[in-house]
């Protein structure tokens, strides 16, 4: 189970309702998209540890999406004995961050920045996190995917049936198969793959095919949906999309779940946006700031194999 | 009247419950008193617009004290027809914001930034802010002081019992003094002074004489008082004031009330050093965010010359 916290939702401007842009990534570790003004008291109001934080994967030099991490940055150093810590921005994040340095009394050495590019980023013990190119005014933009391995899942009733004993389990997920009383049994007839869980961040940017490409099957897609169609003209303009777009988007990956969210504060709660991206795609809702999104493999009914309830995606 | 609005009153680090150190006075004008990370959605919060922000005074050079105006700038640049934006920080403000603003595509002419420093920085119409130097770690310190001009308080009706007629109200007024009936009336005989209102900030600081002098009177000193004495030894070594020191400042400067702010996150709501500081100095309060306190001349009962009603000092 991956838990996904919006923990600001709003626009390039925050409003009473909304905090910057910032989304948190649990798994077996936490990790943030995005750390825009605010993020470090955001996270403390949703229950997250700074002190717990992977990484930090900056999509786009826009001031809105990475201010929250100087701050950030800041309480890690003065309050916890860690070393160092990741981040993962465009070109240019260095320079920034040499620049002031100095004036912050950082030693530069705890800072681990490496430059956001398109491909694997980080590998996880079972998954990892990729960049990919979007399209946002003319600024390097990236949009992040988190894609978990596909895991075999082994049928031991079935394996059973057809005479595996003792060694013989453990021998066929080693080799792939096993011969049983002359009968060659292969790993595949005795288990399934189970598709890795995948969660798409667009960051800011134009709809494109290439996200939907991939998006292609995510369990979550997470869409720029800044404007309704009423601003269409606006979005294309300032290089975002609308909420029919991200829907688009959505629909042509067969996406089970879009979050749209960058919501600009005409739109208040979202409602019209949410109506409009759903006359396209379904399974769609407007990201609310503090909604914690439970994203889980879709074959789990009850319990899994490791007695995990199943939690099916729930806001709050 | 000023209001006074506590728009973060946490020490280095925020908390659930408070937002990163700024205050919000507002007179015939709108000033910021420093401008933590968080200050612009706060002003949202409290019904505070950026664009009439007049000035913003940054008192010390510590990242909780000013990463917020970033955000705020590129609030205003982007959302308002502001020309420029008027700063007041310590020696090396500008270097950092020489060097980000090509990155975030800034002009520098749009922002005005002087230096701070002892004495007078911005004059207003019957009232000036001031500067003072402070004591905190080895920073360049400073603490912000409100003082309103002194005002003469026309008695008409004891003018009218002393003979003025017609155009002598005037000459009085402009003269300071008119001569009624061959008799010389003196305007001091008619008027009294109304001692103008002051409101001392401290900024981060350990407890200073110099502070307490130059709050002599204040109606409302607003004091550092990160700690209670229980760390007291902590608060020497982080340069900081106790509760209890903060009161003390504010006894001996025979201030009307004293907000403690910049409160560590240990003392949550803050009851221990409320209580520490009133066994010092009863008008002690802790500042919570959101707090607007409304600071008007003292004489004043039930309505002014004006014909204003009397808000006592409030909390909400």
């Amino acid at each position: 189970m991956i838990t996904v916290t919006f923990l600001g939702t709003s626009g390039a401007i925050p409003s009473a309702r909304r905090s910057m842009p910032s989304i948190a990534l649990k798994y077996d570790e936490l990790f943030l998209w995005d750390c825009g003004e605010g993020c470090q008291r955001e996270m403390m109001r949703r229950g997250l540890g700074y002190g717990s934080v992977k990484a930090i994967f900056i999509t786009h030099l826009h001031l809105d999406h990475f201010l929250g991490i100087f701050g950030l940055i800041e309480t890690i150093r003065m309050n916890t004995q860690r070393e160092s810590l990741l981040i993962f921005a465009p070109r240019g994040f260095s320079r920034i961050v040499e620049e002031i340095s100095p004036s912050m009394g950082w030693n530069p050495s705890f800072l681990d920045i490496r430059e956001m590019r398109e491909g694997e980023l980080y590998r996880g013990r079972d998954y990892s996190i990729l960049g990919f190119r979007v399209q946002h005014q003319k600024r390097a933009a990236f949009g992040l995917a988190f894609i978990e391995d596909d895991k075999n899942k082994f049928n031991e009733a079935k394996a059973k049936g057809l005479g595996l004993r003792g060694r013989m389990f453990r021998e066929i997920q080693e080799k792939g198969e096993v011969v049983v009383e002359g009968k060659k049994v292969l790993l595949s007839e005795v288990s399934r793959v189970r598709k890795g869980l995948k969660i798409v961040y667009s960051g800011d940017t134009i709809p494109l095919d290439s996200t939907a490409e991939i998006s292609l099957g995510a369990d979550l897609l997470i869409h720029d949906s800044t404007f309704g169609e009423d601003l269409k003209d606006e979005a294309v303009e300032r290089g975002h999309s609308t909420a029919k777009e991200a829907a688009k988007i959505a629909k042509k990956a067969k996406a089970k779940r879009l979050a749209l969210t960058h919501i600009s504060g005409r739109y208040n709660a979202g409602g019209q946006l949410e109506e409009e991206a759903r006359e396209v795609f379904a399974d769609s809702f407007v990201a609310q700031d503090g909604m914690e999104i439970e994203v889980v493999p879709e074959g789990k009914k009850g319990t899994d194999e490791k007695g995990e309830k199943e939690k099916p995606g729930k806001s709050k």
